[in-house]
């Protein structure tokens, strides 16, 4: 750590008022600083009995302003490393903004989103992807997203295994470039080679593993579309569980688009619904259509639905020739409670995926089985397995395994050894930025501005 | 406390997204409930430790969703005076909420609002008055609020010793009447006059505390008014502190009242600003004049804004007569960065409070000081003092010292001890009520459900 640390101050828990307060203090001067604005009622200092909770009140230019606790953390057994306190104080607004400006008249300064968490990182106390997954934890609006967040200390464990691994790999090739006679290389070619394949596939299926982590936290663009009335917005409701989008017999309800997060399943879908696809001279109803088009060619997910009770339309075939290919495509055969008159083979020649369903008395339960199975890997268990869950993430593995065959090759040739070192040397980087061992700056920003104030 | 007690679990820090929150757990089985959906990472459990953090991971249906700290707070020395328990855990909305349920299905129940604070009281771990007092912090808008709330205990203290000295005054007289030839009386005639009279006068001047106790917390509904263009939403602008009504050169541009609470000093300002009050036919002005006529009947404090760079006009003198009587008026003469035009001394005629400003270029720091000196007690410490600051305590103080002057009346009309006795017990009952030894439970219904969950 070369850079000089301030000591910082921030409310931590979520603006507004509420029964309890936390403000967080960190830093060198954490106790002096507090000892400015807090008076104990006991004989006990916070820090002279370490993470237990001490009574007192607190004082904002002399005077009293609120009774509360203290709890002293000191350095390096904290959240951030370094000596740290945390007050709780009665949650109003005002008593909370108060005893933050005491603390700042005492010599704290405002922590910048996300610094007690970079702290923790330059540390050592957090690695990159713990970070990440606290961030994803924080936003979470899925269990599955909780639960892959929960196990953010086995893919730390897993990508350190790895660099372990990979290190001594390439220790071993530079010792047989360094002192070539003295045959100083602790592996044979064959265990090098060997163990070099083996962790290149261990890694090419962590890599795998983004496809389901992507889906349960960055989630799936999903549009729902298909010709007016046959219930697009009912199924929108029925997904986002409440009435969120107006639901009318009268043809071309939906005009704007509508837009919501929701989790189904482990996969959480960016769902929006559209306005009904059909040949119209209504200038609004022409724009909302547009409108459709361009969210259609953005998702990666197709929701199509169709009027199972009626047979198919010009419309309806005019949709199926305009979806855009290379996305995935769901047939929904809706009104399933009515007789069907559709012509099902007609949609199955189309489609590879489809559910039967009633948007309007039914459960979504099949259409939440297939985008899981679409989306997410089964042999996955979300909460125990090790998932790569960002596109940084995702990238800094792609390129270590692509430096890792590279490497293979290399040796596989038997090339000389100095020909895929550099390749090892390039696989150690980008596996170090994964965790942040190899400091990005850019990127340590990135991350950490994306945190709430006070975390 | 007869009452059962459930085991209750609630989300004490604010709603929505922080880097922290807080949940709390109070009730016989809080050690059994948390245990349920805590495992500690080292070896002791949280209540083998009290007070202290203990590090950990949170449980849903045996799956880890989080890590976070766990503080045990057994009984008696806890907020509520029950074994308690807080776990702090990542302050996502979606984690927060999860492992609140996991604490339901553990067997805690939710927590009606206040309801951590209304044991604390039953269990005789807090005042009323303490009570009413943290509730007040909470929504505090004003230092003058937070301050008044923070000397909370001076008042409690100041209520307890008047209690017991009743209670001694009573006892004494009481011990006359059972047994009177006894001489049992501690107290000689003499003696409980001068310390009913000198209690008395105690309770007066603290009931005399509420001026100030409520301009503080319940505040002072105070109008702007005057004709069209005095700059009374310039005035209102300054007060909030932000472009809180539009402002403009065209006469009527207020129409609806604006409403906001300002802290001004001490003083908590419950501030309209209205229409310009003037002869019109416009209908819409009609109406806001007729809003602006109706909240002018309802203030306390009207802010009467002239312009003093012009001459008087008959609507202003139209607005002098109209002003309704009893309340407290001051003239804002207006506009004081131009040359005087206006006639001071007819204002000085019809106004004993005069305030020279300029809304668009000055400060309120006059206006400030006049406010507090209109209504609050100069010698009244906020902090230091015991203040009354609710309605409720000071009917049942006002009603503790009619009794006490009944008692004192015919204590020196030298009637038998039995005359003045009842006096003494109604005045006993109705202090008792302020800090609630003597229990409704319709008031302390009434009080706890303005706090929020969690509380």
């Amino acid at each position: 750590m070369s850079e000089h640390f301030s000591t910082i101050a921030a409310i931590s828990t979520p603006p507004g008022k509420g029964g309890v307060a936390l403000i967080r203090v960190s830093g060198p001067e954490a106790f002096a600083v507090v000892l400015r604005v807090f008076r104990p009622r006991g004989k006990s200092l916070p820090w002279e009995r370490p993470r237990t909770a001490v009574y007192g009140d607190f004082l904002s230019e002399g005077e009293v302003i609120d009774d509360g606790l203290v709890t002293a953390f000191p350095a390096p057994a904290s959240y951030t490393g370094e000596d740290t306190v945390e007050l709780s104080c009665h949650g109003g607004v005002l008593i909370t903004r108060t005893l933050l400006e005491a603390l700042f008249l005492a010599g704290a300064v405002p922590a910048p989103a996300g610094e007690f968490t970079r702290r923790a990182y330059l540390s050592g106390r957090l690695g990159l992807t713990e970070a990440e997954a606290i961030a994803t934890l924080l936003d979470a609006k899925s269990t599955a997203q909780v639960r892959l967040s929960a196990a953010r200390g086995v893919l730390a464990e897993r990508l350190d295994a790895y660099y372990r691994e990979l290190l001594t790999l390439t220790s071993s090739a530079e010792a047989v470039i360094d002192f070539p006679e003295e045959d100083l290389a602790e592996l044979s070619t064959e265990e090098l080679t060997r163990r070099l394949h083996a962790l290149r596939e261990g890694m090419t299926a962590l890599t795998g593993s983004y496809r389901t982590g992507r889906s349960v936290t960055e989630g799936v663009r999903a549009v729902i579309v298909g010709r007016p009335n046959v219930g697009k917005s009912c199924l929108y409701n029925l997904l986002v569980g409440e009435e969120a989008a107006i639901v009318s017999d009268t043809p071309g309800t939906t005009r704007d688009l509508l837009e919501r997060t929701v989790p189904l399943g482990r996969v959480l879908l960016r769902l929006t619904d559209t306005a009904g696809l059909h040949a119209s001279d209504d200038p609004i109803e022409t724009l909302g259509m547009d409108r459709a088009r361009r969210a259609m060619e953005e998702a990666e997910l197709l929701l199509s639905v169709f009027d199972a009770s009626a047979p198919l339309t010009d419309e309806d075939r005019a949709l199926m020739a305009a979806l855009p290919k290379g996305r995935t495509a769901v047939a929904i055969l809706n009104k399933s409670d009515l007789p069907t008159r559709i012509d099902r083979q007609e949609i199955e020649a189309r489609f590879e995926n489809l559910v039967e369903m009633s948007a309007t008395c039914g459960t979504a339960t099949a259409l939440c089985e297939l985008c899981d199975r679409l989306f997410t890997d089964g042999a996955l268990s979300i909460g125990e397995d090790p998932i790569v869950s960002s596109a940084r993430q995702y990238a800094a593995l792609c390129r270590t395994c692509e430096a890792l065959t590279a490497a293979e090759g290399a040796l596989l040739a038997g090339m000389p050894a100095d020909m895929y070192l550099a390749d090892l040397e390039a696989a150690l980087s980008a596996l170090g930025e994964v965790d942040g061992r190899t400091v990005n700056e850019e990127i340590v920003r990135e991350i950490f501005s994306h945190f709430c104030v006070g975390k």
